[in-house]
C-alpha cells in the first residue's frame, strides 16, 4: 500500500493531519500496544512481526504481542541506537518464504518513535522502513509511546511523522506524558479499523465508563498541551545529560533525541545485546530538577525502584 | 475444597475479612471479570465454565472469556430471577464427563452479585451452589460487579457473602458504585492469585501508572463509603419502584433486591430466552430524583442511548 | 454469497461438481473438523457460530472450535431429530447484534450431514439454512462426517448436496467409510481456502509424509468406492432396524435416513436434552451380520467399550 | 528437579527403561512436536521457551508452538552444528527474570536430537543442558524427531538418552524411519502427562481410528526395528559423504553423526545465520544408491523439489 493512497480525500478527518492532530480518527483506548499490533498480524495466521531487538514489546509484554496474534512471531531485526537498520529489514523481508506453508508469514513491521534508547526516526528513515514492509504487503506499525517527544524533537507536523512518512498504525501514547490511563490508536487506512472495536472489547479494554477517561484527550490535545509536556520533557533530558557528562566516566550510550523515562536498553535480553551488563547508571532527578548521580549503581528492575513518581527526566548513560 | 480450610491462618489478611473488607488481599485491576475467569479455566484446558443465561459473561463481552481461557465453553445453567438453581447445577455437574477426553473438563461456576436481573444471592443460596462446585472440584467465583449493592441489600459482612460462602475468587466491581475505571480481584485462596500478575500484565491490563486508578480504593472501601454508595442507589431504586407500580400496565420483572443500571435481562438472546421482546420498558431518573417514565418504550441497546452519567437508579420492569 | 456465483467458471474444478465428485479443489487432511470451522469464525473475532445442540462440535469436540477460532461461541439451534429448525435459525440471526461491540458477530452456521441423530438434510432444507446465512454475511459450514452416507440416501449429486444448496466449505470425512485417518476440508469459494494450508499447519495438522495418507482418498472417490461402502453401511443400518422393531419395548428415537456408529444423540448433555437417560441400547452387529442387542444397557461412553473394529452397523433405539 | 528423583520407583514402567523401550509409557500420536511444548508453557502463561535458532520449531513450524501454547515466545541459544551451547543456556536462565511481571517467565528448554544439522548431542552433553534447565526449575523437551538415528550413533540405551540424562518430555519421532504418521510422546514424570490427552483431543490430534496408525509403533520398536532402520540411514549418510568428500570445492558444513533428510540449517533464517545464503548443495541419491550431486545447485524449499520418496540418504555439504 502507497502510505498516501491510502489515505485518500475520502477520509477527510486525516487530510487535515498536518495541521490538526485533534482531527486524527482516534479511537482513545486504554489498550496497550499489543491491541494495535494483533489487528496486523492477526489477518495472516502464523503471522509474523519484525521489530528492533530493545522494543518494548520485544522485550518487556510477557508475551501479549503473541497472546493478542494467537501466536505471531517477533522478529528482530537489529539496528544502531534502537533503530531497525533499513537494508537489514529489506534483506529479511526479501527472504523466499511468502506462500511457503512451513514460514510465518510477513504481518507488519513495528517500530517505536522515540525508540526504547531515546532515539528518534527522521521522517526518511520512517519512510525507508516504509517502501520495503508496504512491498511484501505488510503494514507498519508505529508504537507511538512518546510520539509527542519525538515530534518535539523533530519539529514537523504529527502527519509527516506518520501517515505521510508511510506509517498505517499509530498507537498515540499519552500516558508517559501527562495523562491518566488514556491512549489512542490511529489507523490511517479506515478498513483496519472496522474490527478494532470488537478486538478492544473482546481483551476487556472497552472500560466501563471509559468515556471518563477518554475525555483527557481532548485537553490533551488542545491547544498544543501534549507538545508543551513533551518540550518540556525533552528540555530536561537535554539539562540532566549537560550536568553528567563532564563528570568522570560518565559516558552516554546513546543520543539524547528525546527523553525516556527508561535507564539503558530496556530489559535483561536487551542490555546483554548492548554489552552493558552493569555498566548502566540510574540517574533520578528530584522535584527541584537538581540530579542524584548515583555512579556504578546496578541496574535492577525498575519496579523494585521506581517509589518516587513522576521521574520525567532520566537519560541512558554509562558508567563503568 | 472446603471454602474455609482454604482460608486458614496463614493467610492472615484473609482472616480478617469478616470485619474491614479492607484488609482482602486484593489485586487491583481495571481488568475485566474475564481476566479473573481465565485463571480458573485456564488450568484445566478446555474446560467448562457455569453460569446463568442472563450472566454478563454469557450474553455481553463478545467472548472475552472464551477468548483469555483459549477456548474454554461457557454452559448455561437456568434458574429464577437471574440466579442460578442449585440443583441444576448439580445435575450439570454430576454428568460422567471427568477424565473423558472428548468433554471439556469442568473447572469452574461463575455467578454474578447482584444478579444480571438485580436480585441478589442469599449467603445460603451461594453455598448451595459451592457445595456442588467443590464436591467436583470446580472453584467458584463470583462476578461482584455490584457486590456493595448485594452487601447492602443483605446486610452481613463481606465475608458472610464470599469466602465464608464458598466464594474461590470474587471480582469486586468498584466501577458502577463510584470508582473510575478500577476494579478488585479478590483471592480467597493465595495459590491461585500467582499467576494472576502474569496473566494481567499479558493481556494489557497492567497499565502505566496505575497505581493512581487503584489509589481509589482506598478512599472507596476506607470508612465504609463503598457501602453508603450502594444503600443510596438501592434506596433511589426502590423508590423508583414505589412511584412505578401503581401506574396501570407496568409490572416489575423481578423482585428489586439491588440496583442495576441495565433494563430488563441483559442481551438479546437473554432478552427473548426471557420472554420480553419489547416490554422492558426504560426508566431513568434525573438528578433531582424525578423519574421520566417511557412506557412502551422500545429496548434498545443502552450504549447507543446512555448520554446522561450518572444513571444510577435505574430499575427492571414490563410495560406491556 | 450467493453460493453459485462464489462457484463460477473460474474455478473449473467446481464446474463439473455435478459429475465427478474427484474434481473438487479437495485439500486432504487428517485435519478434523474445527480445522474448517476456524477458518470461518477467525474472520471475525470473538465470533459467533450457529450449530444443533447435538453438533458434534458442540458435544464432544473438548472445546476444539473455541480453541482453533481463539474463542469462538457456540449459539445452539433447535430442531427436530437433530437437523436445525430453519425459522429458529432465521430468528436467531435475525437479532440486532450486527456492529453492536458487546456481542459475538455471527460468522458462521455449520449443519452435519448425516446428522447426529442418523438423519439427513434433504438439498431444500440446506438451501433453507443457507439463505438465512447467505443474507447476514455469514457462511455455511456442512460437518459431512457421514457426507457419503447421506448422499446415497437422498440418491442427487454431491453438488447438489453441497454448493448447489449453499455451501460454503464441506468438511469431507472418509474416515468413518472406509479410508484411514484421511480427511478432505473442500472449500467451494477458492478465496475462502486461500489461509487453510497455513492454518493446517500451524495447528499441527501437516503431517510428514501425509500425501501417503492422502493417497486414499484417489481409491476412495475413484469408481464410486465412498458410494458403494456408503450403500452398504446405510442397508445394513435399515437391516438392523427391520430386525429390531419387532421386539417389545424397543423404539426408534429418529428416523433411520443412513448409518450412525453412535447410538443415542451424541455425548451426555445431548442425551439429558433428549430425556434418554439411561433408555438408549447398545447394538452392536457382528461380523457375520447377526444382531447381538443388549436391552437395557446402560450408555457408557463408546471409547470405553468399542473394542471391536468396525462397528459401521449400529442405529439409534431407545429401549425403555 | 534431579532428572533421576523424578523418574522413581513409583513409575515402575520407566525404571526399566535401560533394556527394553517398548516398556516406555508413552502415548501414541499423530501430534508433532508442538503438542508435547504447549505442556510446558501452558503452565506459566506467557512462557519462554530456549532453543537453538536451527530447531525446527524455531524455523519451520509456522508459529506451531506459540499457537498451542496461546503465545509463548521462543528465545534461540546458539551454538555450534546445531546444539545449544550449556554455558549460553546458564547465562540466558540465570538472567533476573523470574517473578518479574514485565517478562516472560521461563518455562522449558527444547534440544532436537539428532539436531538439524545432523549432529548428536553425547548424554553428557545433555545433561549439562538439564543441569541448568532443572535448576531454575524449567522442563527440558527433547524433539526426537530423529530420535533412533541418535540412538544408533551413541550406542547408549534410550534411557541413557532420555531420561537419565535429565529429559523430561520426549516426542519420539517415528515418521522419519519408517512409520506412516505416527509418533510418541513420553512423558517421564507421569504427572507432566495428565493433561496431554485432553490437550491432544482439543488440538484435533486424537483421530478417529487413530489406534489403527498407533498399532505401527508396536512392530517399529519391537525387535529392535526402529534400530536397525536408523542404523541403514546413519550407514547411506556416511556412504555418501565418503564419496562426496573427493569432490573439488565439496565441504562439509557439519559432522555427519546421523542421517538428515534436509539439506543445510532448516529455513531460511538459520541459513542466513549461518552464512550459507546459496553455498548448500543438493545430494539426492537414487534407488540404486548411486550419488546424483548437483553442485552449485541454489537451495530451494524442499517442499517445491522433493519428488521422489524416501530420500532417506542426504547430507549437509557446501559446494561454493
Amino acid at each position: 500500500m502507497e502510505p498516501t493512497s491510502g489515505h485518500s480525500g475520502s477520509n477527510a478527518a486525516c487530510a487535515s493531519c498536518s495541521t490538526s492532530p485533534t482531527s486524527w480518527p482516534a479511537r482513545s483506548s486504554p489498550a496497550r500496544l499489543p491491541t494495535a499490533l494483533r489487528w496486523h498480524a492477526a489477518r495472516r495466521p502464523g503471522g509474523a512481526i519484525y521489530c528492533h531487538p530493545t522494543a518494548h514489546i520485544a522485550s518487556e509484554e510477557t508475551n501479549a504481542p503473541e497472546f493478542f496474534t494467537s501466536g505471531a512471531r517477533l522478529f528482530r531485526i537489529d539496528g544502531a541506537a534502537g533503530k531497525i537498520d533499513p537494508q537489514k529489514l529489506a534483506d529479511a523481508l526479501a527472504q523466499p518464504v511468502y506462500g511457503v506453508v512451513h514460514f510465518p508469514q510477513p504481518a507488519a513491521v513495528s517500530i517505536t518513535q522515540a525508540t526504547e534508547c531515546g532515539t528518534v526516526y527522521a521522517p526518511e528513515e520512517i519512510a525507508a522502513i516504509a517502501t520495503s514492509t508496504h512491498r511484501h504487503g505488510l503494514k507498519l506499525h508505529m508504537d507511538g509511546a512518546r510520539f509527542a517527544n519525538a515530534l518535539s524533537f523533530v519539529g514537523c507536523s504529527p502527519a509527516e511523522l506518520s501517515w505521510k512518512a508511510g506509517v498505517d498504525v499509530l498507537s498515540l501514547g499519552a500516558t508517559k506524558n501527562g495523562v491518566l490511563s488514556a491512549e489512542a490508536v490511529v489507523f490511517f487506512d479506515a478498513g483496519l479499523a472496522r474490527e478494532f472495536a470488537f478486538r478492544s472489547k473482546r481483551g476487556g479494554h472497552l472500560l466501563s465508563k471509559m468515556r471518563l477517561l477518554s475525555a483527557q484527550l481532548d485537553a490533551y490535545l488542545a491547544d498544543g498541551l501534549w507538545l508543551d509536556n513533551a518540550r518540556h520533557a525533552n528540555a530536561m533530558a537535554r539539562r540532566l545529560v549537560a550536568g553528567l557528562t563532564p563528570l568522570k566516566g560518565t559516558q552516554l550510550l546513546y543520543p539524547v533525541d528525546a527523553n525516556r523515562d527508561l535507564r539503558g536498553p530496556a530489559g535483561p535480553h536487551a542490555r546483554r545485546a548492548a554489552g552493558c551488563r552493569r555498566a548502566v547508571s540510574s540517574v533520578a532527578v528530584g522535584p527541584a530538577g537538581r540530579a542524584r548521580l548515583s555512579p556504578g549503581h546496578r541496574l535492577r528492575h525498575r519496579s523494585h525502584r521506581r517509589r518516587a513518581f513522576p521521574v520525567h527526566r532520566q537519560v541512558c548513560v554509562s558508567n563503568p
